[in-house]
């Protein structure tokens, strides 16, 4: 066998997410560790090979890999700061969700330990876990990353982002950002096209070409941001405003929803506002980068 | 010549769009006609070989086929509605950006004066006609669309929707309701990925990816809809409702823009409050298909 069926891995953590990781360890062939606070839950891994300890400081040891998936950053900070649990020599990945800072403070806190810390994010339900579908975000000092590589390949696509901790939590926020505003694009198009008869399954590739359209420009406008020049090489702002008008008064013409709609043209109308109505639209980075209404 | 090249065309309204409308009927070989209430927006279609006319009335005739691309449907109105104006065996086909309500009403309109109407939405720039990438939508009598067709392909990509002439600007209003979404989402992910110090360019093509990804899931998520019923394969409402609760957080802890997160956690709010917090995303169309909060 290769290192990357050897490595014994520990998995702290057995809810939904943690028992998909636990069993994508296993299946992988990783000796595998488990422990939950609420026992039963490692009845099914059992069976499958896995091994459950009583307590959290007899599954976390020097040299060890431990994956800890558990609700949020409170329940990391009970569990791990257990009396009996030794970090220094441990590398931990922690999945649970959080935000940026959270996940800074906890490396901080584990590195101050003698653990080594790499903070990451599951994009991906827990069915999906041991596909290429499941994209884990990494984020943590680099070799400590590369040192776990072949282990954490087990779970999915594997991304590492970069030292920075908060890295996996943010680029974890921005993409749900976009994938909730997609869905809902979507469904304010579908409503819109359902008041004429057209039913959803109809409307739907129109929705994906556009949006998958629409992705392949990001590239491009992100040139302008890290520029911070927004000449107006496709249209100005302004334009885009009328026709955001448009979209407002369709949507309350036929009676869907209009509050999308007017966030969008919210967000436009304040940069023409602040004198940038003759720019392009990525130009609105400055909008999306401070506090805005509550 | 073969017939896509001979019809005869006149293009109405030399704004910036009429203008390269003309331009791309001229350039396909089409013998072009064009009239502009500002007659000297009319010299450089002229000077490519336009026919320029003094009056609408000189533009339009029986068995013609007439483009109109005016500022908005008022205007199309004020101009086809002329007295010296005669539209009975003339095939009208307004470009013009309007609302569903108004394309019908003009249907409507036209057709009691004699004309064959087709009502549509140009997806495009000025500088895209012409290409492939320029997406023509068209809506009316299919039997109308088929007989313009060849002529039209001179412009762009050309979709016929179907009969209801307002079905063009729903999927317009529905089209530019996606592109804007995708772009705040990706303003927003990177304006939150900039507060890490990762610029425009590093994060794009992630959101990029995220995007396609998830404009992959509609036609599926549509089976949902127009079966009106939501099981819970990939996740529950609820369980989204939690990380967009962390997806605020996160927006104002590092001090950017909220409002697109909180818009997305109240839609969900609201569905759930109204009992459908086990079942999946697409039960939130309920939400999307009735007028909401001002
Ligand atoms: N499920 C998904 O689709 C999904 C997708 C991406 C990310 N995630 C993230 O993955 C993490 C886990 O999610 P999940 O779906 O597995 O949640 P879950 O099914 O609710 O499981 C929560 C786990 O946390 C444990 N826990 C909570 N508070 C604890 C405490 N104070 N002390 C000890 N253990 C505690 C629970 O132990 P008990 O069994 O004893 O209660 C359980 O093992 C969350 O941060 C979630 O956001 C989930
Ligand atoms: N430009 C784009 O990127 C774009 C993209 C998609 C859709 N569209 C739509 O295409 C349409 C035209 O846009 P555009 O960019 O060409 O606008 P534009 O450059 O402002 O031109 C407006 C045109 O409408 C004419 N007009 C306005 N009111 C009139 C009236 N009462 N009587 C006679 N003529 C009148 C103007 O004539 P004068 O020259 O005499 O003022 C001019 O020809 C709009 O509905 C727009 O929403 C434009």
């Amino acid at each position: 066998m290769d290192d990357e069926t050897t490595t014994p891995v520990t998995v702290i953590g057995l809810g939904l997410m943690g028992q998909a990781l636990a069993g994508a360890f296993l299946k992988a062939g990783h000796p595998t560790t488990v422990w939950n606070r609420t026992a039963g839950k490692a009845d099914r891994l059992v069976a499958g090979g896995a091994r459950s300890v009583p307590t959290v400081g007899e599954a976390i040891g020097p040299g060890h890999l431990t994956v800890i998936c558990l609700t949020d950053y409170r329940a990391v900070h009970e569990v791990l700061g257990a009396s009996d649990v030794e970090l220094s020599g441990t590398t931990l990945i922690n999945l649970s969700s959080g935000d940026s800072g959270q996940a800074r403070e906890t490396a901080r806190w584990a590195q101050a330990r003698g653990a080594r810390y790499l903070d990451g994010a599951v994009m991906a339900i827990p069915s999906a876990i041991g596909t290429p579908d499941a994209v884990i975000l990494q984020s943590g000092a680099r070799p400590d990353f590369d040192a776990h590589e072949p282990a954490l390949g087990a779970l999915g696509t594997v991304t590492y982002l970069g030292a920075d901790h908060g890295l996996a939590s943010l680029y974890d926020a921005a993409g749900l950002t976009m994938m909730w505003s997609v869905l809902n694009a979507w469904l304010q198009g579908t409503a819109l096209l359902r008041t004429a008869g057209v039913d959803a399954g109809t409307y739907a590739p129109f929705a994906r070409h556009i949006a998958a359209g629409v992705a392949d420009w990001l590239p491009g406008y992100a040139e302008q941001i890290d520029r911070g020049s927004f000449p107006a090489e496709v249209s100005t702002l302004e334009t885009d405003a009328r026709a955001m008008a448009h979209l407002i008064e369709e949507s309350e013409a036929v009676g869907v929803n209009a509050e999308l709609p007017r966030l969008i043209k919210a967000m436009a109308d304040r940069a023409i506002a602040a004198g940038h109505g003759k720019e392009q639209y990525p130009v609105l980075i400055e909008e999306f980068g401070r506090p805005g209404a509550r």
